[in-house]
């Protein structure tokens, strides 16, 4: 990315791509509960697949302000395509802090030629990860293989990636700062087994189900970096910062819906459009405000974020993710209120964005965490993104 | 209704019903969205499809108190069925009110005996409740029957009851004071047609598709009353009072389910329920205090019913459904945040009763339109319900 | 108290008092920062000194219910008045449940017959009773005297009363539930000093500086039942209870001054009174319906509480104090808004009222504890209003 | 100003007088409730009475972003001297905007020079802003003097500046884009009476008292513009972001005060600062965000300013405006519970924030005005920052 002028270019793709493509298939594959492959097809043909691959390896190489714009923006036209794109997205950044040169000239013409997506699992049964960050997922290291053991739940993309970037503990370690290690599970591997049960309020086309996997064999050069690295090499706290994208867009999305509805709707007796009602000004005047407080403390997280270190990165991220589930979830429910009866109809965007945020939001950290981690920086208690398992208890 | 004990036994049969039976099926009634058609023969077979039938009449003539809590109890295991229950039960007042002797024992037997049910069409495409009551679906009284002429929008329970009390305006008057008429159209009559579309957020087992009525022949006793005298004798403002028993209900119902998740679901590595967790705690604290708000504003409203005049009755009702539907947004979307990712399972009943919500506090006065009557009676501004058509503005 | 005229004819009389007295004078109080004497004295001439003397000993040993309203209905006219009779009212119900019948018959005779106050002095500089209930101040028994030493914070009515309930820890205890010991230290006993100092945001009638007890003794008699006892009669709990009366009794003297200034407020150039903007008219509707709802749950708090267990009364009272400190915060603070710029006028009661809210709503237990309190007993976690230093950790 | 250094060194310079001295003042001020003469000196000698003052007239003219920083910087320490500076400020900017070569040459000196403070007075007994912008002050264009009769209601720095820039319709004309005429009137000029009472809740160091101007003589050369024309140069925009700066500025001061307080206050029998407590935590993790929110919207609305048209000006100071007056008031009511009873105190400058901010919040437009205009403008209807008398209705 060498100058303004690319990157405006790059985000406006991306906002046509939203408007003319996704958008139009997001309410199907909402219903249908499947991978959204044709609008990642799209976003292959036009390199954004690879946003985060480094330009040297074929990618866009974004800096965080134009990757956080694309995503809001693909989040304005379907949530899913933008949330998944994000998962992968996000695993290109661990192979690139992480991974070895041999690993990254393995991984990244996967996704550069071949238009193939990474999944990211991290969630499981029994452990709520803002509570405590731990993996009781196993990763063993034998001779010619390493080997995993485990459940994980809401198996974003299964089905539907090349590869998973499965959270292990090494040996069954219970300090993530020494045991945590990503492995790039290939899709096709033994052992990976799934009901395919996804049915859920929201983010439907993310397609998430649970999944065992029993002796499953990754390849030697399959795990990321060295044990508990994967904490402190800054991405992370991506995952939030774009989450924080996603919630912005979709609400972005469901505003302009009622802007342009309230323009078109006009009411008997008085045969004036609903946007001349005083109470309906005033309802569009608070979410304006509000969005764009969460944009703008969304874009100053972005701006700030090559130059911050890691707690710095949490606070950063946690704000942006705060303000937006906090301000997502007032404008998606207030956008179908301002609609009225009609606003819970399919046929309309309306009920979707507000499935969509609502799911969305529930993504970890959690609101109570967000802000005792932003409250800690706040009063110089040092703290990171999650109380990893194993790091002696800071404060 | 003689007696307390009596009362109490019509709720406790109410709160059992829902439980062991309703909410069993509203999944599923939900999914298909069709009417809830077992539940409400189960409700005959109890007598609560006549909770509003005078006793003379054979019904249950439950005073406003008990009917409220059987509504709230119904819609904690399913807010579709309650709400269904709830306009056929109100139609059944406006009979008791409007009716002749002759028609009450025409129409009476079809529910007391037969378990029929009656449906309340008011909506319609071009006109907005809350801004301005008016009827653009027009009676003509012709000899041999009331011709009736417009389009319905949200047409609940169509297909499903036999007779639908069709809002009219008699001639195409548009002073409502003078030419409001409500008609029990039979829903075998020729000329009502529907594309039977019904695709929504939630409420989706109400089945309200738009109906349009070309001509349609109802008998010469099918008209309710003098021309404008539905608007005067307090029955419609009982829909706000029983939306606002559906709010609760559904709240209630899902704040339960919280409940029990909280105190079964056990985390690791500490091993405890979450319920033991401080911010969990404050969540429900939250919760559990708004709730208790709006049920003791709703039942005061109850209480207070049958002696308020129609001023009354619109300020006691537009305050139960006021703070029914800020409290009932709140804890459906907080119950699925405190629950977490899982909150957004279709297994699990909240994400059902956030949609429900949702959609079910669209229904007219809006919000604005509450708080402005509510703020006028306060200042001893004389106002109604609705803001009539025809009607000299009052302040 | 025999029946329900005699209850409502007391609360009829306080708040003739309330609106001809104390209302008057409120005003001067709070620019003076003194104890509300004259005051005391109309209340004291009414019998309203000893609403919580049993009947046997002269009182009108009112029950809850009615307390409530009286208390309520002062803090309508003059917060302070009330929040020092409340403070009062509770030590007269410790005397009543913990003091032996020589106890009852010295005590209850100096405010039945001489209108003297009694204070209560718990708060202290280096605990935080929301967090650990536990008392510094040292009480020791000694042959001819107990023997208090220590500092309390937020004397109430300091100067002003005739006896204060010293909270103190049996020869420094720390386990309360077998130290604490409330002393009843007359007023004018050698070792209590003050510096007078109390200059405060709101409540500033209260008077209630900083006070040192340093070896003050105190008669043989003035020990208030078993050590650790006086957490164990449900009286503890009162003293939110009243303040929540209090809360709403601010709120609803607030909102009436609103409505009376809208109704003669007239704005050019349309010449009508601000009553009649529908803006105005929603913001009043707003106060309306959730000054109701913490009305009617302190009501019900009220009504429940003489059957209430110990954690059932800590349930209501929080319940109660957690929405009226809610409820009064927002109206104290959108009635100023309502008026506009004249709202912070000293002439008009709505910028003292915004002032004693804030400031009285800071009284333990705190927002989260309360919320933390109700939530456990909604989970079946045992709890009580205070975390008692001593008491095995309830989950 | 020529370059991002000096800008700097400006708002350095302002934030170091803001603490080293303003801040040391205010709770004197507050208390007399009289001009800051001694901050406006200081100011003076720093240059900063002169930061609207054109460069070629000996000013700093500040861009707006670094006027918004220093307006906010002083806000921090002393909201009175803040707002008193910004109302002169603006007055500099009408001069700039509407005088004639001579008038800028007569008036400029007297603050470059004299460190004279300038007044503007708007406010009047009948009319509200926000609702109608009208004024009823009349003035007559006769030979020797425009001469000036009306009552001015909140007339900030009365006593206290040189010259009052009051609002005036010319001849008593109704039609504001047509009448509207500011005069400066010399302070002491005949006709000018106060009764000098000025007792408020908060912003007691504007002393801003009632005047009544009876047949007061100004010189010919002291309107400013052709009437109508100060309504149209996006000057009155530039009131409410310096207000929106104010508030920012109040509440950052206030939570500083209790991230401070938080870290020093260590309570037992944990001994631990209440820092530690997560409780305290969130709470500040909530203020911080929203408050970050609300910086960032006053600071782009800034930054957009000097290429914003009159539209967008009221759109980006009444966003500015509205999400600072929400921010602050949550802010400073919610640091006075987190610091809790000794929140209170007048040692502290938390409940003077809290006073200051209630009250500076007053000032037109009100929140619904400011929601109604950023509707407006969104939903694509055009819109001023005030309903102006005289202008066809927009819309």
């Amino acid at each position: 990315m060498s100058d303004n002028a690319t990157r405006a270019a790059v985000v406006e793709r991306a906002t046509r791509l939203s408007r003319e493509k996704l958008a139009l298939r997001a309410a199907d594959y909402d219903r249908a509960a499947v991978n959204p492959v044709e609008s990642w097809r799209d976003l292959h043909a036009e390199g954004l697949l690879a946003t985060t691959v480094p330009m040297g390896h074929g990618g866009l190489g974004l800096d965080m302000p134009t990757y956080v714009a694309v995503i809001r923006t693909l989040a304005q036209g379907c949530a899913n395509t933008a949330m998944t794109v994000h998962m992968h997205s996000t695993v290109m950044r661990f192979i690139d802090a992480l991974g070895t040169e041999a690993q990254k000239r393995r991984y990244f013409p996967e996704v550069v030629r071949s238009g193939r997506l990474f999944g990211s699992w991290g969630s499981e049964p029994a452990v709520s990860l803002s509570r405590t960050f731990l993996m009781e997922t196993v990763v063993h290291d034998e001779p010619d293989a390493w080997v995993v053991d485990g459940i994980k739940y809401f198996c974003t993309m299964a089905l539907g990636a090349a590869h998973y970037m499965v959270w292990c503990a090494l040996d069954g370690g219970t300090d993530m700062t020494k045991s945590l290690l990503p492995v790039l599970v290939p899709a096709d591997a033994e052992g990976i087994s799934t009901d395919s049960k996804w049915d859920t309020l929201g983010m439907r086309a993310t397609f998430s189900p649970t999944v065992r996997l029993s002796r499953v064999r990754a390849p030697r050069d399959s795990a990321l970096g060295d044990p508990g690295a994967a904490l402190r090499v800054g991405v992370v706290e991506v995952f939030s910062l774009g989450y924080a994208a996603i919630y912005v867009g979709i609400a972005e999305g469901s505003l302009a819906f009622a802007l342009d509805y309230a323009k078109k709707r006009v009411v008997r007796p008085e045969n004036i459009p609903v946007a001349h009602d005083p109470t309906v000004q005033r309802h569009v005047g608070e979410l304006s405000v509000h969005l764009d407080a969460a944009r703008l403390v969304l874009d100053q997280a972005a701006a700030r974020w090559d130059t911050a270190d890691l707690t710095d990165k949490a606070m950063l991220a946690n704000k942006a993710k705060y303000l937006a589930t906090e301000v997502g979830l007032l404008v998606t429910s207030k956008v179908i209120q301002l609609v009225g009866g009609r606003g819970a109809y399919k046929d309309y965007p309306a009920e979707r964005a507000f499935r969509d945020l609502r799911t969305s939001t529930l993504m970890p950290p959690t609101m109570d965490r967000m802000l005792e981690a932003i409250g800690k920086t706040a009063l110089g208690i040092e703290t990171g993104m999650f109380n990893v398992s194993g790091e002696p208890p800071r404060a």
